[in-house]
């Protein structure tokens, strides 16, 4: 978790910025532009509309990383939103992370994977890339994944392994932010505890032989910011496993909320806002816009403001407390 | 669930082929012939490998296909292992599904998503494909796929939609297969029961609205193999959902552990096999091919005996119980 925590530090700001792209959230100008060029140049018809979302979501991006680069550490796209165009989407996902990474920022790929330990080490692959006969490929371009731990360890050793070979991380789900997940995570143990906290004893012990220069390992956690007093909780009980911190703003998490899951000195978490940041320009809509530039200028000026607010929300938060 | 129970009807077996290809499982001259040729056509040096790989695994899935589609109802491609490959595997998988279906396949595949609502709306895309401008477009050629349901309900309703829109299927995590599951799965509860129990529960109720013509609903349940007594039980407990059952040779399962997690009829129940079958030359390899077509022949024929063997063994445990 070193570089990651190396990026907060200098950038004064424990926040990163979701790339979740959805068609509502892109200006429709810019696909209709993408539209009419892969119409020239994709045969395929059927496909002309996944590649006009795909290189829309990339133009997209790269406004926003532009936007950001130098005032945030770290940028988490979704891979969902990718996969729900199919291959040209992976496309753009992995061109974003690549991006991103040539920008400097950390790139977190959320992608949740989990499985058996054989498949697990397979989709490992994401932090470990390919070692191919005329040399080491890194396909992926992530510095760090969220995975699902309803397997158990077998099938989070590979991604710690692979973490660790290729100085990466990876993030464990132990409480998420979305409204239903107390049906599982808050089912009361025999012990005693939730479900959720016997993950989170689960998810500290793994990460136990990584830990690094500043004192956080290399397997950290999902706590959601709709969950204050659980994360306070957390914080305590796992003082060596980094937060990623979903579901501030347009989730309903605020930044009192959240300072809980921080350390003493401020280290400890950071906190993601996607739509709060990338569709900060919905809010402040012109009525048209000329071109597919005039919107990507429009979205990245929205892009930063949003940003600079969520820092400086969470520094005084934090300082104040 | 209807259209996968005809088509065990139809084939009178219960068993889906995994097709999992990893290098170790795909004969090295397939994929020699292969870099020759993608060293033609791929310019990007660095990508070479990845690409002779992907065909591989795609020439290699398309000679077992052929060998079995008139004996097996279904296959499950593990995404994990294409998506080991970057999108140059996420292609193979996808025309792997393709081509699977325009075999008469049912494709099941086992993608293990799971994330809060509005993501899983994202990735349910596997499933409902995309609403495109010019038309509809399924990208992913998938019948059914997995889900991991830590998240909750609303992780999982858009799946659930996804299939009751589209006549597809979607199989929910409950009690996997692999040795350290029982870390999280059989966690003891304050109501007495095991964690995995409780998920049933829910599972069970998710799909009650979707229940189908055979009587069991479009969510089913994975119940590992080398769960026997845990599987008989869920059975009795959730007559209306149909289980996958992984682990079956290769991790252990045999037969008769898999006999109890069937109905009274015979049905209820699928179980997948892998390296059992795609690794099946492995056990009888020649000292050598002459060419790739001679080991995709000899793949083929010991993939065919491996998955009448499977279906003969199933066959008789079923009827001898």
């Amino acid at each position: 978790m070193d570089r990651l925590i190396a990026a907060i530090e200098q950038t004064q700001n424990p926040s990163v910025v979701g790339l979740d792209p959805t068609p509502a959230l892109v200006p429709s100008i810019i696909v209709d532009e993408m539209r009419e060029e892969v119409e020239q140049e994709v045969d395929a018809e059927q496909e002309h509309e996944l590649a006009a979302y795909a290189i829309a979501y990339l133009e997209f991006n790269r406004a926003i990383i532009d936007a950001v680069a130098d005032i945030v550490p770290a940028v988490k796209p979704q891979i969902a939103m990718y996969e729900a165009l199919g291959a040209a989407g992976l496309d753009a996902y992995t061109m974003t992370c690549e991006y991103a990474q040539s920008k400097g920022l950390y790139v977190l790929g959320d992608i949740k994977r989990g499985d058996i330990g054989s498949t697990a080490a397979a989709y490992a692959a994401h932090l470990a890339g390919f070692g191919a006969h005329s040399g080491h490929v890194d396909m992926w371009h992530e510095d760090a994944i969220t995975i699902n731990p309803y397997l158990g360890s077998d099938g989070v050793e590979p991604f710690i392994n692979a973490a660790n070979a290729h100085d990466r991380d990876v993030f464990a789900l132990v409480r998420t932010s979305n409204p239903s997940s107390a049906q599982i995570q808050e089912v009361e143990l025999a012990s005693g505890m939730h479900l959720y906290e016997h993950i989170a004893g689960l998810v500290g012990e793994w990460g136990n032989s990584s830990i690094g220069e500043y004192g956080y390992s290399r397997l950290g956690a999902v706590v959601g910011a709709t969950h204050p007093e659980q994360g306070q909780a957390l914080r305590a009980r796992m003082p060596h496993t980094f937060f990623l911190v979903p579901g501030y703003g347009a989730q309903g998490g605020t930044a009192a909320d959240v300072v809980g899951m921080f350390d003493t000195q401020g280290s400890g978490a950071i906190v993601n806002s996607s739509r709060g940041i990338i569709g900060a320009w919905k809010k402040q809509e012109p009525t048209s816009y000329m071109s597919a530039q005039d919107a990507l200028d429009h979205v990245a000026v929205c892009a930063r403001k949003a940003a600079c607010a969520m820092r400086d929300d969470l520094q005084s938060a934090l300082a104040e407390r």
